[in-house]
């Protein structure tokens, strides 16, 4: 996102059928919405079918920004939204898509960049994806039948977004004079953190080592981190290695 | 509408593909509505297109209410409603879905029997049918790009009827079993890191030690975490002690 950013990017990640990229994006644009990115679409990028789909917001997909992995569309970010059908077990505040639009609404005002991340047609999101979010948006569909596709849950998502944004009030947060951390940000410490910590022999059982390292990604997405708690957090690390390398 | 009748009957009037009442009642039953009524659908009834598009909520569709005719249709009923695009020459409130769905709430509260009129794919109701209406629904959708489907318009006013009359927790964090931390666990991890750290050397210069062992609890204290992440944190500390103590 450049500039003056007034609005959520909506990010849909390795979506698989066209027709349903271009779907999604005249379910933007019918709430005001042109912010497209894209995460490894399945079917390559330009997309025939998305652009027939899409017509009259095909300048959504022109302008769409395309990203190979997920760390890298929300680079840029510093508050990630992640849209889920299903309950997860990861511990992260779940917003309704009126709330989630809301405090976007809040962050965007205050000068953040908020992206609200949107799965495979499938699937949906992985952990792993969530685990890089702030917070999961869960529309509130019958317990007994929740069949919402890609283009309607980011119908309902944009449409939240244009209710919220017709008359705001904003809470301001005080991120101190650094400011929020961005996803790149946050993304480094925790990879700076699993590094050390693999090479510290943290990650033990090797069986348990992957769902260590979600829970612990998990964790650092999870808190509402300034770009000077990164850099205090950062600081803890090289000096517990240096304490170390001294082998006082 | 039959006896106790707890919501709105959503009518589709003259629609044309079968493909699109499935999808319709779809996305009805995504938000618990089951009380659908057809005017004159175009290619008959029953429509096995509709069928196959509605699986899951075929229910739906078995127990739809035909009619020929939309007076027909809504003569049971007390507050008729009527979706549009377009705003119309007609004098009657024009009311937002989340409205339109809090006053149909509060009729059927009152023990009213209401109907949202849906008009057919291509040109919406007519006129003749919006006349009979109570007042009429206008989804707030980019006046320079308005291009909801039938399903999607059915699927808007479904979630507003779900959000007006379901008083759901909008904002739950699930702490996870272990449940937030306490300011005493979050005191001991605080105090844990503190003497790590000054053994480690991290509180450099001693000028500014102070301020940065205020800056680091504060830090904790500001944080959501749980008594798993306080766990983890504290294991992270130990493993580099650990590490550090067996001087590899």
């Amino acid at each position: 996102m450049t500039g003056n950013v007034s609005q959520p990017a909506f990010v849909l990640v390795r979506p698989q059928m066209g027709e349903n990229i271009g779907a999604a994006a005249r379910a933007m644009w019918n709430f005001g919405l042109d912010r497209m990115r894209l995460v490894a679409p399945r079917d390559g990028w330009p997309n025939p079918a998305a652009d027939a789909m899409a017509s009259g917001a095909g300048r959504l997909l022109d302008e769409a920004q395309l990203f190979p992995d997920l760390p890298d569309a929300v680079g840029d970010c510093t508050y990630v939204m992640a849209t889920t059908a299903r309950s997860r077990d990861l511990t992260k505040p779940v917003l309704s898509p009126e709330r989630a639009m809301r405090v976007a609404a809040e962050r965007i005002a205050e000068g953040q960049k908020v992206a609200v991340l949107f799965g495979p047609e499938r699937a949906g999101l992985e952990n792993e994806d969530i685990a890089r979010a702030n917070a999961i948006v869960s529309v509130p569909v019958n317990p007994g039948f929740a069949s919402l596709n890609l283009a309607q849950c980011v119908l309902l998502t944009a449409y939240e977004w244009r209710r919220q944004t017709q008359h705001v009030q904003v809470e301001m947060t005080e991120p101190g004079t650094a400011g929020w951390a961005t996803g790149q940000e946050v993304e480094k410490l925790a990879m700076h953190y699993e590094q050390r910590l693999d090479g510290a022999g943290f990650f033990f059982p090797d069986t348990k080592a992957a769902s260590m390292k979600v829970n612990l990604r998990n964790l650092w997405s999870r808190m509402p981190l300034t770009t000077a708690d990164v850099q205090m957090l950062h600081g803890i690390m090289r000096q517990m290695v240096r304490w170390k390398e001294r082998g006082e």
